[in-house]
């Protein structure tokens, strides 16, 4: 076979030729890699497929990265727990992987919260969108420097509060996504608080399974609880700016209105 | 250049030779094709923009089909009206050029109707995505039988009975999409028609612009008139079911429940 | 709060009520679920995230189902390893508990293979879209007949023959989607040599990870290999055919044309 | 009816009421509206259907903004011609409507080239994807300072130099697509030549309608043109550093690997 015939070490390295085009790379790498993944919480390890993206920055003189070496990072790494933390350190581990100065690794998976309903106490899993991001930047002394962002979609219930007061009965309502990222310390960031505090600022939160006393409470509960997308916004970015370990955060939601075939939109970023 | 050597008639033409695995095609051909269309309506020309499929069955005998006439015939009708007949006539003629007794053509496209809102009488467009598709049989005389169906995705909104029955104040309402489908001859069959009886069975209509009047009639129009997945296919049902010109029909309506973060489906077929 | 002074037994139980406009509706549920499975193979038990549809059909003359036991049967399914059998009888349990004549179940989910490239012999996982999907009906002795079928996307790397033929060197080729449904009972379906059986029938098998012997060696293996989108769909038809348990199938492949901006595409049904 | 007994002038009006939260918005209004646009281009209008997205900056003491605006907005301009100009106008506009201080508008929708094949000549359109977006300023005279971005997406083939120079034959090959935001002053900014000038860098451009010496010409071109995922980010960002009124840009390019489940990515900024 004609593949036997050609000795590695004789075959043309493209990627490693000298390029004087003189236009650095910010970003170079694999993107929608679908791998699995043994999320670690604070309490278990949680298995999950998670979407990945993998970059690093090319230097002028550099023609091409190396693709297959980001497949094996995600091969070394999948059979491991991975925190937030651990998350980090692979980033970093990614540089010296790649010969790169600068690196970025996205994970994209979704999560789930083993909820109780209001009422009935009935239990069940209600899932989430979530990203983690790092960015490490090499230092003189060989280390890294990791910058760690967490993102969740949180789907919620919002109900219009204009709606409601020029109404004589009803108010429309719908669901509605709240997607917020924050930056900090991948030790002080808590990803099930984080999703309780954003939907606590909504009308209502979500339950994937809800009997009709629960539905009763649900529905008056949003009822009391108006919120424009305005509001939701603020009021998460309220809520989010006072949680310990948030170094920033963008806060974004997207009411898919049961009146119109648009949605309503708003960001906050702080 | 090499390409100017070779000339066409002794190029090796591979889909012209005979197939040996004795395996008919039911379907092949192109698909994800993006191109332009302008719809005739009763009353004008609109222009628009389509996803196309198109295919044609393909004898055991036959090794391949020849994929550029199918851009070709977009191509040569592009510049005329296109009415459901004239699609219908366009999929009959796809048969004598890709020399096939069977083909399908659909064509995915959004379309706008000019609504006036319910109170203040301000006037904007809400779009909807229709779909036509038409299947051409060849006949002995060489004329082609055609079938055609007309599909509409209209979204409308939905608000829950039961939620509304066990509340104090309130009902949980979302956006919903409810996608009819009705077999009949082109001539015979009005899209405009369609989209209002089907919205006439919704809690509440949609409209892309409605003013603080207005918001307070469809809030109080969707609580007066609750239904639930199970009534909207039904109540559309028995409209279409009366409508002239539909020989049969296939009714799914997707309820984006604003208290859970999953669908509330329902299909009829009829 | 309000939602305590209403004992369940007194709430209006609107689903239960009697519908007297004499549609039954073929079938009713919930869409779009997600909810973790954990998949159990031949050998282990895999944890994956799945998307649900769930629904049952109902008689002309009840006006609605208990959405909420569609849950409770996701809920109590989740613990336990799921294989085809017992993910068939998941679904005749769910006649029960809906007090359903007929129901169906299909569940979504990436699926993994651990695969060692061809001659560097490295391993790496490449992910695959499956599908399972049961109907049930009920029989006169409370048990229920069910059907099974089993879908699974398989990506792969198409080679134009008549590109090839005619070119002076080189030949487009593309990454295509095989897509394969397969009727037959439970116990007697191998999904991992299904998706063998159908990468065997592409121009080359995909992976995750390659060095450069191996891309050597697929884009040679592609070049030998030549295969119009009808082929491929034929191919797999004859292979598939012949495989164990197998009662009937339908084959799409969708080639993302590197030369045009539209992908070609076959259906075989057999 | 109710809708009858309430005059608006008595209607509460919640959105106008004082916030007291301290938090300014960056952005509300609102998005995914589908409305039509004229597009006007240098030689003639041609109508196409465009997604929306408009948005204003709320200040911190403002309850909420008046999102039946912007839908008057666009009905107001939808029947003109909308060049980039005009656009950069419309969003200037938008303030006023919505008192606003700062806003952004980005429409996104299917443009069309008329393409002759490089052999035989035959024309057919090709589709690609055309982003405007408008930031608009309000200045202390009463005008505003609207800074406008023109991104495209143009479907490429793109053929690995790796691939081809370690193999005997073949190479792999694939459709890509080389996203780029250029800022610019609208009348500044050609979009057909920006088109033109990134199709020029790919191994090859697209063609919605082939011929036999046409598939030839491709073929041998994108072999004689390899190209990396770095060199066509590269290469773009040269060619598009020296156009006429681009003052930044941000290049992207996704190349959907026909030998793997994944895609090969990089980004260029300058």
């Amino acid at each position: 076979m004609s593949t036997m015939t050609t000795p590695v070490e004789t075959m043309p390295d493209v990627q490693s030729s000298v390029d004087t085009r003189r236009i650095p790379i910010q970003k170079v790498g694999v993107k929608d890699v679908t791998y699995p993944m043994l999320l670690q919480t604070n309490t278990e390890v949680l298995p999950t497929v998670a979407e990945w993206e993998l970059t690093v920055a090319l230097p002028a003189e550099e023609k091409g990265t190396h693709m297959s070496r980001f497949l094996e990072l995600l091969e070394q790494y999948r059979a491991q727990p991975m925190s937030m933390s651990r998350f980090c350190q692979m980033t970093a581990a990614m540089l010296g992987l790649l010969n790169a100065t600068e690196g970025d690794v996205t994970a994209t998976f979704p999560y789930f919260m083993n909820k109780v309903a209001p009422v009935s106490g009935v239990a069940s899993l209600l899932d989430y969108q979530v990203s983690w991001t790092a960015n490490a930047m090499a230092t003189v002394d060989d280390e890294a420097d990791v910058q760690f962002e967490l993102t969740v979609l949180v789907p919620v219930t919002s109900l219009c509060p204009c709606s409601k007061a020029i109404s004589q009965y009803g108010a429309h309502n719908q669901r509605s996504h709240v997607t917020v990222s924050v930056v900090g310390h991948p030790e002080h960031l808590q990803l099930d608080s984080l999703i309780q505090t954003i939907e606590a600022q909504a009308s209502c939160e979500l339950w994937g399974l809800l009997k009709r006393t629960d539905e009763k409470y649900v529905t008056e509960r949003a009822y009391e609880n108006p919120k424009f997308v305005e509001d939701l916004v603020r009021d998460v970015a309220v809520a989010i700016s006072q949680m310990k370990g948030v170094e920033g955060y963008r806060i974004e939601a997207e009411n898919f209105e049961s009146i119109h075939n648009h949605s309503a939109y708003a960001v906050v970023e702080g």
